[in-house]
């Protein structure tokens, strides 16, 4: 206590952050802990820009620690490892997802679901097990114990590849954890923006059908032609909507904002399953004798845990599967965050950090 | 066409029936179809009042036909079998619950879920394949297609076993198939009505740990003490909802009236599941970060397939399990049906067809 951001701890650090709610970022000078024995040192050279890093910024679910530099989808090279680290060496790729700590024995640690444990940290606007605050990926180096480190093979690039840290595991373990991974099924992905994109890339690669359901008929080309979608549906169009009604198996619905629900759970059939992976801030409105009569369910989820992210990062490798990215440096990230909110990207920005964020 | 109810079938048939959404009932002389070759007819000796009959008399789900006999809990003793039956003999015990038609050819159908099929035939207020109404328990004879009769073991009480028809596998088809019949787990029983008594013994027989979550202090001691669920938590008792926080696996939620969903979800641990068996005529609010964080999910359960009646009936039979029940005369049912909107019942109602109900 008492001390800056910059005193801390040893290590110099340097990226930057938001001082405020006004959620602007810039150059902010820090420090980061000495590599312990399970810790990775990371020279970060990516880091991607996730849709929470905005709520973070703004403080809109009021959980906000100020300085706050965001950045959970952070990508580099092995520059240091501790003692009894295990899992990467000096030199390797590696990456740090959404979490930096868990409590290693709750239920859901047990059952690597690290990302349901209740006493979680964050990898940003959180405070660590020595009461210092995380400060995230926009940043020139990360510090991390091994546990919450993903190998990146070789093949993987790291600027496409950041994105799977957080906006592919949001994909993949409900596909997976709802058993909507089987070759043949159906499966509606509901918005194609960073998580939808990537939605559809997963369940083409297990085998299943994928149906686009988006209100911008624009995105039909799109969807189809470059992302390998089956079918697409515009969900403001009735005629298109009741003609699939009863055709899918389950879907990804990534959609923030408030939206009915109705229409997606017609399009499901009898134990279809609606998952919600976007976060509408106000409750929706769930009509329950359709749920009755199908037996249908409508679940949330989250990222997944670590073995889980691992596993999907080396399916991701194995079937080239990697985000969709708008490479930008440093100093572009306000503006970039400015395109975010309006959905101005195709499909996610990757922030160059390696290249473009210099001390000053 | 053009037929009255009395002349369209060859086998006299005596019930009560409401003849418009005044829901009131009164004697009525209809017609049965002949026994066929694959058809099983009952001498009915007792018939349950579930909720959705209230529901049918007073056209609150808009899809009643007039004149209309309910009653979907029907047993009784079998007087005649077609040629081809299998299942019953001549003077078995037997029952006939909510289906008595089906595609047989769907996927549902196919994986013994009947209760699913989109062309489903109710017991009552449908058409029948050959264009005439069907009607009803609340009447002397019945005659079904031996695929929608269970057998009745001879231990099982047709009186109280009757309810087992409708509310026992509404509640025993989805603890089997949410997975929250595995002994050590914590299942609540929201409501403590003629399906949330019976999810109680259910769950109990599945050596799960049963907390009754309820509006009425007062149902405490009948919950712990009579029907042996394990603790109780008045849903309106903030502390007592707080402190029950992350603590529950699953929940049958049976209330039908709209109600808020988040403090049950706040109830279950992460992974949990919340199955509503009551069906809320409005919407209710969803909120999703709740959902998201603990990776829950909503769901909605009809009644079971007939192969899954079977069982659920063999094994109530096993453990002793039967609905507590009130069992009323012919002529007291719009009493009964006064006193059920109320809630003025434990638990069930049950018509003593065979010794109270005289053609006029």
């Amino acid at each position: 206590m008492g001390k800056t951001p910059e005193e801390e701890h040893p290590v110099k650090a340097f990226g930057w952050a938001a001082r405020d709610a006004s959620g602007v970022l810039s150059p902010f000078k820090f420090s980061r802990r000495e590599n312990e024995e399970y810790d990775v040192t990371l020279k970060v050279l990516y880091c991607g820009i996730c849709h929470s890093d905005l709520h973070f910024l703004k403080d809109e679910w009021g959980m906000s620690i100020y300085p706050l530099v965001p950045g959970h989808e952070i990508v580099g090279i092995v520059t240091k490892v501790g003692s009894k680290v295990q899992k990467v060496k000096v030199g390797e790729k590696a990456g740090v997802g959404c979490l930096i700590g868990s409590c290693h024995s709750c239920d859901d640690c047990a059952n690597d679901r690290e990302s349901y444990c209740t006493k979680q940290i964050l990898t940003y606007s959180t405070t660590y097990y020595d009461g210092t605050t995380n400060y995230g990926g926009y940043s020139d180096i990360m510090v991390c114990n091994e546990h919450f480190v993903i190998r990146f093979p070789d093949n993987l690039p790291l600027d496409a590849g950041a994105p799977l840290l957080c906006a592919g595991i949001t994909v993949y373990s409900p596909l997976k954890y709802f058993g909507l991974d089987k070759p043949g099924m159906h499966v509606g992905v509901v918005g194609l923006g960073g998580l939808g994109h990537m939605a559809v890339k997963f369940a083409k690669a297990f085998g299943v059908k994928v149906t686009v359901i988006s209100t911008s008929p624009s995105k039909e080309k799109e969807a189809i032609e470059h992302l390998g979608a089956d079918s697409f549906l515009v969900s403001r169009d009735v005629d298109q909507m009741e003609a699939a009604i009863g055709t899918i198996d389950g879907i990804i619905d990534t959609v923030s904002a408030v939206h009915p629900l109705l229409p997606l759970l017609n399009l499901l059939k009898s134990h279809g399953k609606l998952v919600m992976v976007g976060a509408p801030e106000k409750p929706l409105e769930l009509p329950v004798f359709p749920l009755i009569m199908g037996r249908k369910l409508v679940a949330g989820s989250a990222t997944g845990g670590l073995k889980e992210t691992q596993e999907m990062i080396d399916f991701a490798a194995k079937h080239n599967i990697t985000s969709d990215i708008e490479v930008i440096p440093m100093d572009y990230v306000n503006t970039a965050l400015e395109r975010l909110v309006k959905g101005d990207v195709r499909y996610r920005f990757v922030i160059d950090i390696g290249n473009t964020l210099h001390a000053t």
